[in-house]
Order: structure tokens, then sequence, then C-alpha cells
């Protein structure tokens, strides 16, 4: 069932180590099938090394429950199904640990716009949730950590194709795609411009972009005239 | 048409994935054939992994009408026009958003001069150009960005030659040079620089370099009577 | 003798290498069969590269006499044999200089936990050693680097399954596991959580976790009801 | 002739590539036949791609005339050649422009002694030369940066063995050994302690080392009764 999707998602997670955003088992990622509201995810704590498509774990996006799979689903199976539920736009999620993602995450800090290479995909700052309640951590924290993100999205009054992306406070990056490869590319280009404005801060705490510049680079790319690319993209 | 410069050019922009400065499809390098007016340049957003010279496109450099390839120009092609029409000794151009040029255009600040790395290639600081105006983004975005290197590098009254690289401010690094390869070297180098530059500033917010010892690096290197090399280069 | 046990141990040596925490012949791991008392440990100084397990030198881990072995045992042993002496829970043990852990050694300063990343393998700060006396340094060194580290995890009042690594003064890294290769697992995880923690400081000097997300991080993969990875584990 | 020392210093400077502390054709490295008084060295701007034993070139230490080869000599032959002349104890010295060496050297700030990676290798601080003066600089310049690496490992009152490396302000470091090979060995070391000490003065600015624990270091590795390794080396 879904092995076109259970490919893809495999692809994805593998992805992830090839462009050094995670080490060891860390990170997952997962695929939605929209159409029968399933979600392909990864196993939990598998060796990237030996991962397959026949790997991945199918899951019912509204009941949480296995439908297809050898395995457990990764851990972080309910905040992806609590982020997929709220935006119908989602086809995709990755999770990672990538250093410079994470370094924001555990300051608490937005990370904010100062580039082109920010604007070309993210439309404002990539915003850091708040911190878990006591509550909310010690009953079904998963569940909870989705609807934190969900309600930071809501907050900023943006959405995932605007800012496909955000960090989840002393925790780190979760990114979004209209599928899981898109949503790995997001995660990687997250990590990178992260760590740029790390330095950049270093060397300028003042700098900032004017929001004029933000508005033509992301729109170039996605706005209703984007010219970026080819037409049959 | 212009089958060696288009495999030369090809072959540059390559050279930038296995040189570490770019990821995914970001960064172009282009190279100009002063005698017919053509410049070939990397397609927009296609992939390294199966880009080949065939899929170069041919672009007139007054013009800026594609005379040959089945595929559009990269996006920021009439950036690169501008720069070829205004100095002649420019063969190529590569742009890149590597993590440390980036860090400086972001933060606003041109890359000052501190040691014997930059001076073999840049004779003073590396400049990064104002932002551009309201206007100048909403029409006409990339020739405007080409025109404000222009307009810096006249300011501050250097040339290509002396220093072959520039950083357009929220943006990042475009890298001049004699044809396609030497722009890559000149990006690459650029970005070496920029990572030593800031670590420098890390451990001493006033270092700063002795311009005789400038001059005598440059010269070594690019002068009248150079001699760094083989006599045969 | 204790063949599968030299295989385990050369091979969690040499993830050293391709983990990226080591250079040249630095760092060491070693083993222990308790059943036995005999530690597995790599020799002193030999290249990575002609490594294999029959150059593991085996080592009484009570006398500290080398029972079998053409080389000479890493110059590190008497500090291994410190601290397998004092928790019996320990079976392996990795020392690296890994510079990012290094760092924090070389800064005297405990690792603080500020994300997940950190509390799923370590159950609060990941403690620095207090500087060894000149007495201490000049008269059996190595064995009392050892019970300095020992000292240094009862002060804490933790133990090597809550906080399986620590900093040694001045030096570096020492990390702990059931077995060799979960060992170097963890010094590699050090390395990560130490980089994620300096650049966490640079943006925000005053970044901490709380307690309870702490507490669920480290008990959904290590309580006594852990939940990640998979039963089989 | 000197077909071996060729081989060598080859090899030698291959290890620069693969050590990633050289980029292009940054960086050489040379080895001295005290017997016969010649120097092989890399030849002058050569890509390493291509390099093979018989383009190094052979050079008198006392007239710095080529003995033979088909290649001019590194620019940098005369500071190797003053180095040599002073120091009887080197024989092989590895110049680069490695990141966070040239960072200090840049900011003209001694590498401080802060852990055993550093006391491992260098016996106190690694110095930084002063600022050569504009008539150094403008006369015989290569010649006049080896006798001010000179002047300062006499000022310090050290030698080559105990400190086997320096950084030239405003330019970057030179490391020596007993060889070629081992010159490039304390030059991987001092880019490793050189980036350790930028993190570890990022944590903490005060951070030191007690002498104590750098004599032990050095000398259980260097003193006359050093255990580390094995007894063949």
């Amino acid at each position: 069932m879904l092995e076109k999707l259970k490919e893809n998602v495999c692809e994805a997670n593998l992805e992830l180590v090839s462009k050094g955003v995670v080490i060891y088992t860390w990170g997952n990622v997962s695929g939605l099938d929209r159409e029968s509201g399933l979600v392909v995810i990864k196993p939990s704590g598998l060796d990237y090394a030996v991962m397959r498509p026949e790997d991945m774990v199918v899951v019912d996006v509204n009941t949480a429950k296995v439908v297809e799979g050898k395995w457990k689903p990764s851990s972080d199976l309910k905040t992806h199904l609590e982020i997929y539920r709220s935006f119908p736009e989602i086809g995709g999620i990755t999770h990672t640990h990538s250093v410079f993602a994470v370094s924001f995450a555990q300051a608490g800090i937005d990370v904010p716009a100062l580039g082109t290479t920010h604007a070309d995909y993210f439309y404002g700052e990539i915003p850091c949730t708040r911190s878990l309640t006591k509550e909310e951590v010690e009953t079904d924290y998963e569940a909870n950590t989705g609807k934190v993100v969900v309600e930071t999205m809501r907050q900023i009054k943006s959405d995932p194709k605007l800012v496909p992306g955000i960090l989840v406070r002393n925790h780190g990056p979760f990114a979004f795609g209209k599928d899981a490869k898109q949503s790995v590319y997001h995660a990687v280009v997250m990590e990178e411009v992260c760590k740029m404005a790390i330095f950049t801060k270093m060397l300028n705490p003042q700098a900032q972009m004017p929001q004029y510049i933000m508005d033509k680079h992301f729109m170039r790319k996605h706005g209703a005239n984007a010219y970026y690319g080819q037409k049959s993209e």
C-alpha cells in the first residue's frame, strides 16, 4: 500500500544524512496522502544505513493508529499528525536536530530575516514557539508539541506556504513542504539560513533587511508572477 | 555554437558544488565571449547533478535576448549583463550564497583587508554595496542590482582586476574573473577570506594590516614584476 | 582471548575517525569484560589506518598489568581503569580531543543542559572536573585523572547511566557506555551538544531549559516506561 | 638526486590537501637534507592534483640557487632557507593559510596554551611575530619574513623542538619538524589548537592552564622519560 509514497519518504529520510543535517538515528520525515488520510513516517530509532521503503510505517492521520508496518513509528509521530490536521497545504514534514537551527531553538529566538537567502524561502521571521508548560509536557507531550506549533503559526498570522518552518523552543526545527522531499529541502535551507544569521549578528547586532527586498525575493520565487526556475516545475 | 565556452561555464558551475560554496540549485556562473558579445550562463533552477554543457543558455550581452538554449537563463542574468557592459576586463562572473560572504553582505560591512590571504587576491577592502531603494527593487530588480555593483566599484575608484569581487547588501557575493573559471576561484577565495575575517575580528576587533604589506602581496602576484607561480601561466 | 571484545573495541576506535571526532592517533576507546575483569584498549600512538583487532591490548582491570598484546596500551589506560573500578555500570570508555568538548574543558565550564538533544542522553549538566593539583599531576597523573573523574561524578550525586560523560579540566571529554560502541556514541553526541551550547550561548547568554522538559526527554528514552526506538533494542 | 626526499616532500605536500588545511595551490612544504645542504621544496603555484615527486625543486640551502628542477620553487623559499640556516634541529617546514591559525596571525595574538592538546605538542604559547617594517617588506621580503621568525623564536628563548610552530603577523602559520612529514603534522595540530583556543576564549575570556599540567603533558610525549606511543618510534 502507498508504495510510491513509502519510496519518497524513505528517500527523503536518507537525504537528511547526505545533506549533513542528522547524525545516527536523529531526525524524521513523513509524507501525507491526503486522499486516503494516511501518513507514511520513518520508524523510531532505525539506522539510516539499513533503512528501506518497506520499513516505513503507515498511520491514520486522524486516529494515529498504525495501519501497516513492522516497526513502531517515530516517537514524534503525534507532532506530525497535529500539524497535518491543521494545515491542509502541508504534504510533508521534516524534523532534525541540525546544529544552528537547534542553537536558535535553544536560545528561544526567532530567526530574523536578514537577507535574500532567507527571503527566497521564508516570508518573514522563522518563529520560535513558547516553552511548553509542565502540564503540556507531562500529558501527551508529542501531540502538545504539535499544538504549540500550530498555535505559533496562527499567532504570526502566517501559513506554512509563506513560512515553511518553525523552531520548537528548547528542542529544534520542524520544516514543512508540499511533500516529504520539499520539507527536507526547507529543513536544509533553514539550517543554512540559521548559520548565516548567527555570523551576521556576530558581525553586526543591528543587521536587518528592508521589507521591500523580502517582498521581491519571496515573490519572484513563489508569487503569482514567479519567474525563478523553469516553467515545467 | 560556442561549444568550448559552454563546456568551461558548465565545468565552472560544477566547481561551485565541489568547493562547497553552493547547495541545491543555488549560485550561478557565466562567461562572456567578447568577440561575439555573447554570454553563456547557467539555466535557472537546474540541478547541478544533471547539468551538462548543452544545458547552458546563450544570451546577447546587449539585448539580453536568448540566442540559443532550451532553458530559461539564471534569474540573475541581468545583473551579470550590467557588470559585463561596464567592465571590459571581465570575462566571467560567479554568484553564490556561501555562508561567510553572505554574513558580511547581510551585516552590510565591507570585508576588511586583514592579511596576506586577502591581499594576494583583493587589493583593499571587498566593498559591500548600499541597499537598493524600493524603486530599484520593484522595477527591473536584477538589472538594478548590477547597476549598484557598478556604482560601488566606481565609488571605490577601483576595478575588477584589483578587487575581483563585491558583496551586494542583504544578498551575497559576486566574484569576477578574466573567465568563468577564474571568477569561481575568486568566489571560493572570497568565502575563505570572509571566514578568516570573522574569526579575526572575534579575537581582536582592532585588527588591521599595514598598507605596505598589502601592496607587496598583491603586487608579487599581480604586478608588472609578479613572481608568484610559473612563467608559463 | 576475548576475540569478540577486541573486534568491538577496534571497531569502536575506528568509528572515532569516521565520525570526525579524532585526527591522527588522538583518542582512545576501551571495553571491559566484567566476568574476567579484563579490559581491552587501543595501543598507544598507533595509526588508525592500520589498526586491527589483534593490535588491541588486554589488561587486568585491578592490577593494570598487560595480560596479552604486542603493543603498549594507551597512555590514558590508568584513567580508564580507575573509572571502571568505581562504576560497575560502565562497560566502555571513550576519550577524544574533539574541538567543541575540549573548548568547554579548556574554559572550565560545565556544559549546560539547554535543549532536548542534550536531555535525550545527559540528565543534567555535563560536569567539568576541577584542575588536578600539582601533586596529583606529578605523581601517577593518569590514575589521578581517573580519580578526579570519579570524585566529580560523586559530587554531582549522579551516575554514568544518567550522565554518560564528563570533561576533564584543561584536557577534554571522557564518555561512558554499557560497552565500547555506546561510549563512542556518547562521545559523538557530547561533541554535537557542546557545539550547540556554544552557539546558543552566543545568541542568548541567558538561555536555559525548564527541568520538566529535561525529565520528559531523558525518561522517554531511558526511564522504566521509555518509548523511543523499537522494543527489540 | 634525493629521490627519496622528493617523494617524502611531495607526499607531505599532498597531505595538506587531505587534512583540509589548504585549498587550490596554497601552502608549501619543504624538507632539508642536512648532509648535502640541499632543500627540496614544492614548486610555486603548481596544482596539487597533478603534483609528483619529480616536480619538486632542489635548492642549495646557503645560496638559494636551484640545483635541479623544471619549475620555479615556492615564492616562500627564502623564508624556509632562513629558518633552516638558524635552527639545525629543523628538517622540515610547512606553511599554510589554514583558517583558524591565520585568524590568530591576523589578530596579532600569540596562541595561548589552554589545554593538553596544545601542551602535547607546543611547550608554551605559539608566538606571533611583530609586523615586518616597510623596509623589510620592500627589500628581500621573503628572507626578512624568515629573519623575523628566527628573531621571535630567539626572543621567547625557545626552540623549534619545544615550540614547533609560529605565526607570522598578518600572514599565517609556519610549522617545523624533524622532517617534512612531521612539519605537516604540526601544522595540522596548530590549526586544531587554534580552533579550540578561539572557542575556549569565546566561552571564557579568562581561561588558562596551570604550568605544571603543561610540563607534564609535553614531557610525557617529548621528555627524556617520555612514555607516549610505542618504543620503536
